[in-house]
């Protein structure tokens, strides 16, 4: 075992400090990877304070992972010395049962091994540590290729916001001319805005900020609902094939239902919380859909980082370096960041 | 125009009472139908009553509407006098609109005629009355042919409480082999249960009473899960392929979210209204649905006769005279019925 520097809560008050953690010596299948770039997401912060519950401490975060290869297992062939690479949400699963087999590794029968705060299916007593950290060993199946023409450091953000939009917009066949829309203008929502726009869609910002409808329409929006205005609701009633949710909280879900068309689907990737009430009457006029989603596969999210190499897209990001993750965690809870905050691990070298 | 003899009330209050109301002349797509059987559904009850808002009075329910054709226009082609027809929740749409032309009439954009309580297309200034009547006028593209072979009597429900459960395990492709959950053993979900039952799935009901349990097996249930027993609830976990939830009312949501199968959908058919907050993780955890379906397109209702004529499929049915209708409904809002009311309409004539 190797013992790197990362960074990491102790107890759920605790503002995130240097630690040392262990990582496993490379195994034959494994990757070891000196980490780049890592970006910041609200699950990180949720995790290391225990907001949702069931944290083992230290927690060190950390799952839109980019950096190097530096070294490969015997039986790794895919992968070589100096490869740009990606690690997202999961490290390991059992690649045995149906979901597994489907490429639906997020739904791991047996449980997919999460890159933080889950049992490490290598190291006996230890829970998985995350990319606020130097070097990761990690197996290659959730080893993911980055295209070497888009900024590494934008591309972290990938890992888990854009796999997140970009697969509900696959699973659900978004395609050109559909009229999609994104509700929440965040680290999701702009990767929403960015994928339904280079797959063709006509894609509206629905959001209650006119100012954030703005940075919409610089992102590739075509258009702008002000949800708080009724008129303008109404104006856009039953016209949607496809909204994106990503409002992170409980909220009423009417309004934006009544935005679809027949037939048409609003996918949740947010709020991870209790919905407020809404009207059945909403999805069976018009056999509407409510639906949730989850990351992505790792073949999925292979294809999306292939995608963005084709297309240039990444995430539109504000650096910072590991020091300062305490002030960026108080700035992503205001939503005071565009659109995600990303980790120079150069910083902690 | 023709007066004919009906039953209806005048205002929310009022029992249902002998009415005089008017038919028009058989027009040149006009089919003259013959009530033999109407089908007592509780929207009769809820519109009537003017529990939904919006009722016009006199309010002549009923749309579940067998009979036999007694005249034809000129421009009817495809039914001749003698014809067993039927009549469901739809007189008139515009036949132009998108839904009109995708077999849609449910939700024709123009608003589709339904058969009681809409204005009138044909008679100004009048709403439309329904089938708790001798005689009615339909377009003949609202006439449904029912096989010979089946129970007319017991045919009736099926053009709505039919229509509703048939629609949505269709659309939504359920097939043999599939575990399919029905909630609730009403009229809708008696339906469901036969339906399923004869499309090959694996059919579970899904109830709080043993008893109601019991009768679903008769039906043709495989099984039965007892919805407050958790230990049962747990076992089923993550099983279902699809879920038929006919409760009439809002009610919780998750306990029922959490027993479909990855991908899988619960549709609702019966509250139209508020249903109580369920937590959006049950949806994003296994890319779940939660969809609506009203009734069906005119064509799809004619497949589902088809069908019932091949499987010899009708509703279980308690006959009453029109007379009783007001003791019927009180035993309908108390549920006390197998598992529909029909009214024989011999006894208005």
């Amino acid at each position: 075992m190797t013992t790197v520097k990362a960074y990491g809560s102790t107890a759920p008050e605790n503002a995130l400090e240097p630690l040392d953690i262990k990582r496993r010596d490379v195994g034959e299948t494994d990757v070891k990877i000196d980490i780049l770039y890592c970006g910041v997401c609200h699950s990180d912060i949720h995790t290391a304070r225990n907001e949702w519950g069931g944290a083992k401490y230290p927690v060190v975060p950390g799952h839109e992972i980019i950096g190097r290869v530096v070294t490969v297992g015997d039986d790794v062939a895919n992968f070589k010395v100096g490869d740009l690479v990606g690690v997202g949400c999961m490290v390991d699963s059992c690649q045995t049962c149906n979901s597994c087999k489907n490429d639906l590794e997020q739904f791991c029968e047996n449980g997919a091994t999460f890159t933080y705060g889950s049992a490490d299916q290598h190291i006996k007593g230890q829970q998985t540590y995350g990319g606020y950290s130097t070097m990761v060993v990690v197996d290659k199946e959730f080893v993911l290729r980055v295209p070497e023409n888009i900024d590494p450091a934008g591309a972290a953000p990938l890992l888990c916001a854009g796999i997140t939009t970009w697969s509900p917009l696959r699973h659900w066949n978004v395609k050109k001319g559909d009229k999609v829309g994104v509700i929440g203008l965040g680290g999701l929502g702009h990767m929403g805005v960015k994928f339904a726009h280079a797959l063709g869609a006509e894609v509206v910002m629905i959001t209650t900020s006119p100012e954030k409808g703005n940075d919409a329409k610089a992102l590739g929006a075509d258009d702008v609902l002000i949800s708080t205005d009724q008129e303008d609701m109404a104006k856009h009633a039953a016209s949607f094939d496809f909204i994106l949710n990503t409002i992170p909280v409980g909220h009423k879900m009417d309004p934006y239902i009544q935005l679809l068309k027949i037939d048409a689907t609003m996918v949740i990737v947010g709020a991870v919380e209790p919905l407020e009430p809404f009207h059945g009457g909403g999805l069976i006029m018009g056999r509407k859909r409510v639906a949730g989603s989850l990351i992505g596969g790792i073949k999925e999210t292979q294809e999306m980082l292939d995608f963005c190499g084709e297309h240039n897209i990444v995430s539109d990001i504000e650096m910072i370096n590991m020091q300062d993750i305490n002030t960026a965690y108080d700035r992503v809870v205001k939503s005071d960041v565009k659109y995600r905050f990303v980790i120079d691990m150069k910083s902690l070298k």
